[in-house]
């Protein structure tokens, strides 16, 4: 028994042609004005395609195989059929979609590039791990890298030819990058000697490419403590000279790969580097300038892999909900030529289906929309209008980062609950979901992280310009609708969020002003919130869209009911978090640390 | 690496004798009169040792290992070390802690044998699930079966020599036992030939006893459709006489092991049965019932399995969180000596911890509760007394089986998001926490079959004749302290929402008479609402309990502080699910089936 996965192409078109109406916004982002619906029609056609029949045929060889070893070379063998596929992968031009056309990529905007990697990710995240970080590794690379560092090292990243890979942690130091160790001493020939473990390292060693690209972050001799003394270096797994020249194997190597819970196909990590030759991209000690750059792309990029295992474990809870027959519907049986209903007649299957359903195509309304931010950020020639769009990501970011993956732990959790005891066991497939999406509430900073960007530095530091703007637009929105009889139910509720949002913003952000802890204990609870009412802003935008959009009748009514049941059954959590965050810090920070047990 | 498990006597006596006054509950019931306080406590200690010394250390053996089988002969082999541990189990006298002395048991009551089996799984989850069907079967036995039955199957398992299980499930039916298949053909000697397959089998096979004794549910020729036409029939492994003497192999085999996602030191077994001999328990076509005792007992238990999971992981969740350095707290600084802050100053480590130890130390007050009320049940003289009990247990039973594994689902998920990424990684060891405790919110009926139990048949159909005598109680405590200025932060809260509950329950119920769709769209939420409830009512007791005892200052401040966190940040929950219950079932019905996706 396997797992099956058809790409959602009906929803991705909703939400880039009627939604987010990206014909119009592309026409005026250069580079992109001359991309037509045709053209991107046949682009995610293909990436489907590609999902469905090399990919997802592969995700439980994965999980089933994991990765292997070799102690005496320091190789790691990627599970059966993984590299092949990333041969297709090259080879179909995925490498370098949305990468600049000046280092051979393809140009398309990022609106695009995000639809293509969640079907990658639904298909296959452990498969899709291995070209993810390419992505950060060319932006970091096009923004801070010397000219000689772009040619030599971009177009064969871009090309797929090599991938990239993101070096952070050391076992000491994970949220907390201000404590690392690794040593970066000069050479004579302008490179430095870099030395130290790093650990988690997705994508780290691998047999689909000829070279990897390590982007690391390291110290200086003379450097000042904490994260004011760290600098990012590029350290290739094979020596390449400023000519672009392949050399003989640089001192970087896998010292071991770790054993997961899940994503079992992607190979996890540890690299010793034992005076390994880098070179210094950017500034001396502006390393996590850099690293943002890459870190803000992953972050979205994690949000989209929570999107990508909430579709595909919801599409086979959906489908076991009408195949398998268990008691009957309590109003009176629906189908009594059957020897019992299919589950899906029951109440509380309908709840957790419905609820994965909000939650997928409200987050994937979110996150599209957030690309096409970042493609007004990169591209818009107006600078008000990058400015703009540079507070609203930067404010979303965390709230897409933090939401999408505990919504996949939920989605994933509650189709394998649809599924009853078969969840639990292997042979369905259902439950690798529920390990896979496990790690996503952590890498690339934890949820508590997340919201203490959100909180601390989004809202606080940065006086919530970000949510002042996302405010502005739904405000504009609800009053543009304000009369429209058929969005009556949701802008009314819309509204009054949208004003208690503000006011609770404000006295938050004046507490934590007198009391630091008002943030560490408020978070978490205040990101849920906002993302709540995001996702409500996003279902309201969808029933609105989708009424006046040549969609079938069909297709409105499941968008209007689906948002009837977000507002009806989910929007009520911030209820919950309101409540919490109205009682303070008090009670999570007066017990004493001993008396926890 | 390895986790560690201390047991928690502190609080375990605390609930037993300053929470519950257990000295004065078991004065009046017949077979517990003699027990004294420094029994109780040799066996508590007992407990934990056995489980700190011999289960503990083989949880993780377990894991990796897991069973193996073997198709020639349909052996199970069970972990390294776990026959052993099962060997010293039953040398301690465990087996038949709490069953009758008539049968060699050592009768005491549940409520001590509810803290040895937390003790126990906290120790070693799948270890336990090996001796945990005998309890049920004992149950069953002494219940609903014949005198010769008795003899012959009782005193072996009871003595631990054989095991018991459950055998329900089959591939086409798990919570709708209307639905199954398995026959029973009447031999000419009085026994029955039973042939079928069934699935999901705990402890099905195994190497710990020469003997297993399944209670297998089955239909007879004749028998009426639906669940009206099933029987209870007892099938050992190895033919018994009338006159317990053991004879050749009976018709029963393993057909295979499941591979799951966690718990794989248990063996979950497909179980064929081969015209095997069976003899009929209790009258024919009335299994269900006998079977229904098994499975009320089994709830609690597996209720307490989702306590004990929640326990382990969360004390080394802390451990963690006091080791590892990461950050300076948010108000500056609290170890300026070392390189960073111990994780457990920040606020969001804080609020994850202190859920924990909110949900686990209510949990397993309100899980000891019920026990004392199973005990008065099986044993209070007074006929009123009994069936008030009944009433109550019966009542909770659904709400503690479902809140306390679904708290295990998310504690040990908070366990593991405090240990960051290390907690992805198996050699940790908590991650194992998480993949076994997603079954128990599965087996055993999943948490909306328990929330269909508790709303539609203890609410609705027996009019909340529970609920109306555990608001009696609950009003009765918040009377004899409505002026103890100690309780006065809680109590006027707790008051408030038993007045609430009430209303809630009875809208609903009447809602329900004219829409039945009200029960499946509503249960879950209900449930829910009505644990928390309740957990808050355990937290204003526990409070009261320690500031009336003699246990020390810190004792006492812990409570309270905990309590408090519960009162802020966790009964908000009951907000969100009001709301949703509110909403009505409109939303999650209207959609037609195929616009799902």
């Amino acid at each position: 028994m396997t797992t099956h996965y058809t790409a959602p192409l009906a929803d991705i078109r909703f939400d880039l042609y009627d939604l987010l109406d990206v014909g119009k916004l592309f026409a005026k982002l250069p580079g992109c004005d001359g991309l037509t619906c045709e053209t991107i029609d046949a682009v995610l056609e293909e990436a489907a395609k590609f999902s469905q029949q090399v990919l997802a045929p592969l995700n439980e060889v994965g999980d089933r195989q994991g990765c292997t070893f070799d102690k005496e070379t320091g190789a790691v063998t990627t599970p059966e059929g993984f590299k092949h596929a990333y041969e297709q992968y090259i080879e179909g031009g995925w490498a370098g979609l949305t990468a600049p056309e000046a280092f051979g990529g393809q140009g398309l905007p990022e609106t695009i590039g995000a639809p293509v990697k969640e079907m990658v990710d639904s298909a296959n995240l452990a498969w899709g791990t291995y070209p993810l970080l390419s992505h950060g590794a060319t932006e970091a690379l096009r923004m801070h890298g010397a000219d000689w560092q772009k040619e030599a090292f971009l177009k064969p990243i871009v090309s797929g030819e090599w991938t990239g890979t993101m070096c952070l942690t050391e076992a000491h130091c994970g949220s907390d990058l201000g404590l690392l160790k690794t040593r970066a001493e000069p050479n004579e020939d302008g490179s430095y000697a870099i030395s130290g473990t790093k650990i988690f390292i997705t994508a780290g060693e691998h047999d689909f490419t000829d070279n990897i690209v390590h982007l690391v972050l390291a110290r200086l001799p003379d450097a000042p403590k904490g994260v004011k003394g760290i600098s990012l270096f590029i350290v290739p797994k094979f020596h390449i000279g400023k000519d672009g020249k392949k050399g003989k194997r640089n001192a970087v190597r896998c010292g071991s790969i770790e054993h997961k819970m899940g994503l079992k196909g992607s190979a996890t990590c540890v690299l010793n580097f034992d005076a390994a030759q880098g070179w210094l991209i950017g500034e001396p000690n502006k390393g996590l300038n850099a690293m943002f750059t890459m870190m803000n792309t992953a972050r979205l990029a994690v949000g989209l892999q929570g999107l990508a295992l909430s579709e595909r474990a919801y599409q086979n809870a959906l489908a076991y909900a009408r195949e398998r027959l268990q008691m009957r519907a309590l109003s009176g049986a629906k189908f009594p030529d059957k020897p019992a209903d299919p589950l899906i007649v029951h109440g509380d299957i309908r709840r957790m289906l419905l609820t994965q359903k909000a939650l997928i195509e409200g987050g994937r309304a979110l996150g599209l929309y957030a690309a096409t931010l970042v493609d007004i950020q990169h591209r818009a020639k107006n600078p008000a209008e990058v400015k703009r769009a540079d507070a609203l990501v930067s404010f979303l970011t965390p709230i897409i980062k933090a939401l999408l993956t505990e919504n996949a732990v939920e989605c994933t959790n509650l189709a394998l609950q649809i599924y009853g005891g078969h969840g639990y066991i292997a042979e369905q497939g259902v439950e690798q979901y529920a390990r896979d999406a496990r790690i996503t509430t952590i890498y690339e900073g934890t949820t508590g992280i997340q919201a203490l960007d959100l909180l601390g530095r989004k809202i606080v530091q940065q006086r919530g310009e970000g949510l002042r703007l996302f405010l502005e637009d739904l405000g504009a929105f609800c009053a543009q609708h304000a009369s429209d009889e058929t969005l009556k139910e949701f802008i009314p509720k819309l509204s009054a969020l949208a004003k208690e949002w503000t006011e609770v913003t404000q006295r938050l952000g004046m507490r934590a002003v007198s009391n630091p802890d008002e943030i560490g204990a408020s978070a978490v609870d205040y990101l849920f919130y906002c993302g709540y009412i995001a996702l409500a802003d996003a279902w309201t935008r969808s029933v609105a869209a989708a009424d006046a959009s040549s969609q079938s009748d069909d297709f409105k009514q499941a968008k209007r009911m689906t948002a009837r049941f977000y507002f009806d059954r989910i929007l009520p959590r911030t209820r919950m978090h309101l409540a919490a965050m109205q009682a303070g810090p008090d009670s999570i920070f007066a017990m004493p640390d001993k008396l926890f047990g």
